[in-house]
């Protein structure tokens, strides 16, 4: 299985997230080849700061090896990892991260910072970005436009009942 | 409650941690002057590599609160947050972050870096240091030291054996 193929399933994670109104970004943690975590955000379902989908992964992958150390596993997820999650990459050791759009605005493996590549940590990560890029970077694109539809909707009808 | 009141809490959480042989590190997350979350560092007993003391805490707070938004909070944390953790203050949007002994090798909120006084996030949190400094450091320093004599110890038991 290729890239396109293991990004393809993140991005049927990033689905589910977006069918229950969350912002539709997906992760899944790969193994000699076998997915053994996937996740989606839950951030707005479960009220929970952590709940990111590679956090999501990460659990998950850990639960099946048994290990914290991730060592031999490749990450895949749609959007960029932020802060956190870049760092709960380095946390598990994971060597190498594959994602499709940037997040300019809070990417913190490679575009406002890189975490996955500072030489003070006792972790770095190969990094490749762009895969399924457009398909990735168009769910969000997506949600946010449909989200502002909605709220402008919501707020045509609440002037037009006062 | 003074920031020693609540950081003698977060170094009990510490004891937790090192009475199962876990490296001891404790945090607590405060709201209006109330201890809402709690965690220890179990990182080798859950084998998951997002359980460190300020994520359990984080997570504990925000259920609680039923809210990812941890905008009212003061976490307080025996060791300087690492990558990760400082990530999920960022996420969780802490605005006080009270921390007791410096970490020069992995701290994130102020010795490597100061992931919590970056612009270029739309979070910022204000951090205290060196709250109860001697008796966190101590925890880490006695910590350390045991686990090497025990070390030196099997190693020379097993050098008897052959």
């Amino acid at each position: 299985m290729n890239h396109e193929t293991f990004m393809k399933l993140a991005i049927e994670e990033a689905h589910k997230a977006g069918a229950i109104a969350e912002v539709p970004i997906g992760a899944v943690v790969v193994h000699h080849g076998e997915v053994i975590g996937r996740g989606h955000n839950l951030r707005e379902t479960g009220q929970n700061p952590t709940y990111h989908a590679e956090m999501m992964a990460i659990n998950e992958a850990s639960a099946h090896l048994g290990s914290w150390r991730l060592e031999e596993c490749v990450l895949y997820a749609t959007l960029e990892p932020c802060v956190m999650c870049s760092g709960a990459i380095v946390m598990s050791r994971i060597p190498v991260v594959i994602y499709g759009a940037h997040d300019p605005k809070g990417g913190c493996s490679g575009s406002l910072m890189n975490l996955l590549n500072e030489p003070r940590f006792n972790h770095r990560a190969t990094v490749i970005s762009g895969i399924c890029h457009d398909e990735c970077s168009m769910l969000l694109t997506t949600f946010f436009r449909e989200l502002r539809q909605k709220k402008l909707l919501e707020k045509k009808r609440g002037n037009e009942l006062i």
